[in-house]
């Protein structure tokens, strides 16, 4: 009878688990993803204790608990992990050897630290997409500086390194002869440059008992020099084929991972009309603040609800959307304030999120504003002036 | 010129106040009300320090710094108020005088005290309406049970004590002539019992600058067997006629205060179609708590800006919603448990919001589930499948 014993504990183990706020979660990362996650968490009165290498992380004064340590040093996380009985993260950069064991000791890891390390690595993520017919620009493995320059025929293209690239680091577009030189001398890829129409970024949660629930097709405006996102628009204006094809290519692809937790794929939709995905990043990301306001289910309660193995919640859109990031203006560094801002609260339908950091710099991410509107001219209207109107100096 | 000059300083003083999230604020009170108002403070990087008298109030693990202190006591709340720019609060028994004080100081208090202390007292509160011309119940003042007794043609009444009332105490129907025995013996009043239609409820809020701005009519349901509010409905089902002049009342009554802050109006619809008041809160109000989800601008957010004089949100319905209190289940003291809570977070729009109470005992607020639906039909199937299935039991 054990095989039935065994398929019965399967189904239990498997099952939506039963709602528990004594649970103790564990956070590797305090910055802005934690911070709105802590703001999900408290309406489930769940408690959230926080590691962070920056004293005065965002997520600080709001979690249950801050430590402030290393992440991807492999004592600081065994210590963190030790008491808590649910671990997860809102950055990658982390010890996924620590996680690993914290796993092996009977603790919950979500994301699983088998996924996080492989999306650590550019140049795996690359090789996991061509190994498991996830479509993908073409690329080509290199060693350094040196086998980039032979690279001339591949022209042009996007020079990526394998490991420590985040937030627009480790990734250069090499488009002439003469740019061959800057190559990064570090393992990694070259990837052909990508003519596209739209970038496009789907949101996908699993929980542990295989519910699988996307949020819509959104699309992104990067800053040409930064290689931030800019701002952003949900739902995408795409055409329902489309649309579906990004979805499906979302759920192929956190299914295939076999991840628990919360998966955001970035993708480009090229003028021939094919999907290609460019990265993916497993937790809470940039591209989808804006379903706070925009959608049913926020992705940070979302995210909770997957890591918990609590049914899923509903995705489905609210009311058009629009996410601009609120970066340090260029050329000022100091305690920052919040220029034009009274004028950008008295416009209909604007949804302010500070990241309680003190300090500007140039670029730094200090929060996002959403802006939502049935409208959509009065939505990009707003947008705009947004865009024009609010400045973060010191 | 003296004239201009201060024409133009009331000018300038009377304007939209310049975003600066450096103010300390302070808040009188810790519990669900400054729960939500803290979640909703953290996404403009605003520092909220709190007083409460339970060390365990549902505000204290959130709030930028948390004292224990009775609320009624001159010297605690000054020693409170001391170190803050701006105090509010988030229940009405507080010491005013201790208020007015700090307000002398200089120092913004929002609502004024003087407004507190006139809604603190019951009997006040309908004098007021009676000086100003605000619809509400007819009624006689009584100093105790003795001239309540000789009340036999004012029969059926509602029996208020002036002070010390609040969540329902200090209120009880007298309906014949063998119940007048029951009646308090401390000043107050009689009021003529109300045969309504609807029970219904308006926010309103108003900030320095003069703005004043109301959230959409809300409506009690009651049980069509118990007489018992079951859920709250918003946008209340009543004729466009009833809703505009529900408008009208909320912005005169704030005015007429000359009131800073946020004002929440219960109301009776009688079955002949009047409108008449019932009693009003100078705060966020259990009314209000469906606006996170179904308004614009949340009650807690549109606090915010009333006090700090930013401009008021837009409030209007995104989606129609139910709001369900979740209240200890009658027979269990202790630690709290969420029987159903899997099943509740599997449907389409429930909201759960628990505030981070341990312990549960019958009746305690322990929560509250917003449900939103464009599909009226189902947004009330949700409601019933909610109320039968989530207990708070021990």
């Amino acid at each position: 009878m054990l095989w039935v014993e065994l398929l019965i504990f399967g189904l239990i183990s498997k099952n939506i688990m039963a709602f528990d706020s004594n649970l103790k979660i564990g956070v590797l990362g305090g910055g802005q993803l934690g911070r709105m996650m802590i703001q999900s968490a408290i309406d489930f009165n769940l408690d959230i204790h926080v590691l962070d290498p920056d004293p005065n992380a965002p997520c600080k004064c709001i979690a249950t608990s801050f430590e402030t340590g290393s992440l991807t040093d492999y004592e600081r996380v065994m210590a963190f992990g030790q008491d808590k009985d649910l671990l997860t993260i809102e950055i990658e950069n982390v010890n996924t050897q620590a996680l690993s064991e914290l796993e092996k000791q009977g603790k919950k890891v979500f994301p699983q630290p088998r996924v996080i390390e492989l999306i650590q690595n550019k140049l795996h993520q690359k090789k996991f997409y061509a190994a498991n017919g996830i479509p993908t620009a073409e690329f080509q493995e290199v060693s350094g500086a040196a086998e980039v320059a032979q690279k001339k025929d591949f022209l042009p293209f996007v020079n990526k390194l394998a490991t420590g690239g985040y937030d627009g680091r480790g990734v250069q577009v090499i488009r002439t002869e003469d740019a061959l030189g800057k190559a990064f001398d570090a393992p990694g890829f070259v990837e052909k440059l990508v003519d596209f129409d739209k970038e496009l970024a789907v949101i996908v949660a699993r929980n542990e008992a295989g519910q699988v629930q996307t949020f819509p097709t959104v699309e992104m405006v990067f800053h040409p020099e930064h290689n931030l996102v800019e701002y952003l628009f949900s739902p995408a204006s795409i055409s329902p084929e489309i649309e579906d094809q990004a979805q499906q290519l979302a759920k192929e692809l956190i299914e295939k991972l076999d991840m628990v937790g919360l998966l955001a794929i970035e993708m480009f939709l090229t003028k021939e009309g094919q999907l290609l995905v460019n990265e993916i990043a497993p937790r809470t990301h940039n591209s989808g603040h804006q379903t706070i306001e925009g959608n049913v289910t926020s992705q940070f309660e979302q995210h909770l609800r997957a890591i918990l193995n609590w049914p899923l919640g509903n995705t489905d859109t609210l009311i058009p959307s629009a996410m601009v990031n609120l970066l340090g203006e260029d050329g000022y560094s100091g305690e920052a304030r919040y220029e034009g801002m009274e004028q950008v609260l008295a416009k209909n339908g604007v949804h302010v999120h500070l990241y309680g950091k003190k300090l500007t710099k140039p670029f730094r991410k200090m929060g996002h504003i959403t802006v939502a509107n049935h409208n959509i001219d009065q939505l990009k209207q707003t947008v705009n002036f947004v865009k024009s109107t609010l400045k973060v100096k010191a």
